[in-house]
């Protein structure tokens, strides 16, 4: 960074979602001129930047004409124009993470010959580009079909258990990978500053409900061993180093049932797996993604407690203006912590906020999470 | 509150500066529509609210146009028209803390009059009208003249220490108060909802540096007894009660040399000697006065780690747009935390911003805090 500190600096994030709001939240403190772009009229971070502009994130004009005037870009959303980014490289604005980045990380298809070319450890896979090559397949069934690009938060993916679910598979061009019978699935999320300091949050597990058939809850830190999670953390290194990013990058990985680690996918940005951070470690995540994009020391990741985050989804049946039961009721609890993300409407399974919930003990942070689970609801 | 939860509350506050700022920072969890007035046009809060009005906070009619449409409102500074206030409060509009609080609290005589019939140990004292009083005071020399109103920042107080120092004196109404032989300036935040739950933060300390004859940081929790601490807290609760204020109540006290302990100031609103509780406790300051006016339940207040507060003062010899020196090396400190309040101009001894300094070894915290004041210094 030429400047000193901040008060100049104008910093574009590319969307305008939770992850941009919790960041503008600590970006505050940095004194930075924020300019937000979203399609969404609504977006979270409307009202809380110097600047926001109503636009496509995935329009070469529409990201290039934001950006020409800014100082530094980030994105809190992978799905941008590229083209855009690269040439606003080109003519001199920080663009973290970097465009090839973005760009590689956008396709993971591209995400999977880059684990593979780097020694990464990872499941099988295979590329295929219409679902007439199902048929003819070396990985064995069933198997996890994704599509290269445009997936998120869960779309975009599908199980293939036998023959007869070749017809219901996507047609465009995607991956096949083998199934992994995990013991875990588990995050690391790294950061690296353009000097190169790289350092990691520590390990973190995703807790599975078998009856819901999703993960329930997200729990810092790990009760793995201590070599499990240094294989993790050293994996996270690895990659941020490998791609040689500049800002945050999460890792998301298995853990399997004989102890192996395969990584699954990268998002190069602050992640919902690292929400607990704000209240349960030394520096937040996103205040460790602004460390790392103006190039300051890192801050101690530390953990500060037993830290259990929830999403506040939106309640199925229920769409339209946001309504929110049994808040009052969640904040009697101790340790206790709601974010809210400002959005005006709900529908099933929207992320319309989440809880991060500490404790002492860690199995009090699992009951007192359970309870919030059942208390607090977002309807309409 | 009438309502479950907050998506569409109007909430106002009264002020924009790094009070309200950092208030806005804990608001965006709560979802809540945030106005703000101020007489600066590039007040810190400008582009962090819904809406931002320019515009004096001591003429009635700006205030009761800025109030009337919105459902609550709060202050981040005292000085602020009561008479609107009060309007306001008897058309519906809930005002936290109450007009008649900030009415006494606006007024040091009304204060200590209030300390008198409520038994609540304060200095001795005397009103005077004007200087010519002087003369015929009971309170021996030498002692303090406070204005009645308007003072702040140690503004508006001066030291009488013999005769020849009345000439100097202030003309308007005051009062006189018997100098104190503090051993330490101690200070107990305590909150209070509607429902009457009260709370009060651990009791901290200032450092006072003797050759720079002012207080140099803050530090909590403190080493003094238990007895002192509960005795402090005990004050500060029975001052919440007596004066049934819903919202945030600063108590500034006295520890004397023979472990008395005399109330000195109060202030109804988050304040200076709170800023360590953002990481130094498990609810701070800030959210706590969200979960006091909108009468929820009270956070847990327990201390997380020794913090250490300074305010990072504009230099001496500095006027002009404001810039920074020496933040990147102090973040390289562990545990280091800074808050710039996005103030565009530094004068002498404006407050720009403050750094939180925690660690669990207090010697630590407090030499790393005298490295911080060394290292980072703003100028113009």
């Amino acid at each position: 960074m030429a400047k000193d500190f901040y008060g100049d600096l104008r910093l574009g994030i590319l969307g305008g979602g939770q992850l941009g709001r919790m960041l503008i939240q600590e970006a505050i403190n940095f004194n930075v001129n924020i300019h937000v772009l979203d399609p969404d009229p609504n977006a979270p971070c409307k009202r809380l930047c110097n600047q926001f502009e109503c636009g496509a994130l995935n329009d070469y004009d529409t990201v290039y004409n934001f950006g020409k005037d800014l100082d530094m870009i980030t994105i809190e959303i992978e799905k941008v124009n590229v083209d855009a980014l690269e040439a606003l490289e080109a003519e001199g604005v920080l663009v973290y993470p970097q465009a090839r980045v973005i760009r590689l990380i956008q396709d993971k298809g591209l995400q999977k010959q880059f684990f593979k070319q780097n020694d990464i450890p990872t499941s099988a896979f295979q590329f295929i580009s219409s679902k007439e090559n199902l048929a003819s397949t070396q990985v064995a069934l069933p198997y996890i079909q994704k599509l290269r690009k445009d997936g998120y938060d869960g779309k975009g993916v599908k199980r293939i258990n036998t023959v007869a679910d070749f017809e219901h598979a996507f047609e465009e061009p995607s991956i096949i990978e083998e199934l992994v019978d995990f013991e875990k699935e588990i995050a690391v999320i790294v950061a690296r500053n353009d000097r190169g300091d790289i350092s990691t949050f520590p390990m973190v597990e995703m807790e599975f409900n078998p009856q819901a058939n999703l993960v329930e809850f997200l729990i810092a830190p790990s009760t793995f061993s201590d070599e499990i999670q240094a294989k993790a953390e050293t994996i996270a290194k690895k990659i941020a180093n490998d791609l040689q990013i500049v800002g945050l990058l999460a890792v998301e990985m298995f853990l399997t049932k004989d102890g192996e680690i395969l990584v699954n996918e990268l998002a190069p940005r602050p992640h919902n797996s690292g929400h607990q951070t704000i209240e349960g470690n030394y520096t937040s995540q996103f205040a460790q993604h602004l460390r790392a994009i103006f190039n300051l020391p890192l801050g101690n990741t530390d953990t500060r407690a037993n830290a259990i985050m929830i999403n506040l989804l939106g309640e199925e049946g229920y769409e339209g203006l946001a309504e929110y039961e049994g808040i009052e009721e969640a904040l009697a609890i101790e340790g206790v912590y709601v974010h809210l993300y400002g959005k005006k409407y709900t529908k099933p399974f929207r992320k319309m906020g989440h809880v991060c919930i500490i404790h002492s003990d860690r199995a009090t942070a699992i009951d007192n999470a359970r309870k919030i689970q059942q208390l607090i609801k977002v309807k309409a």
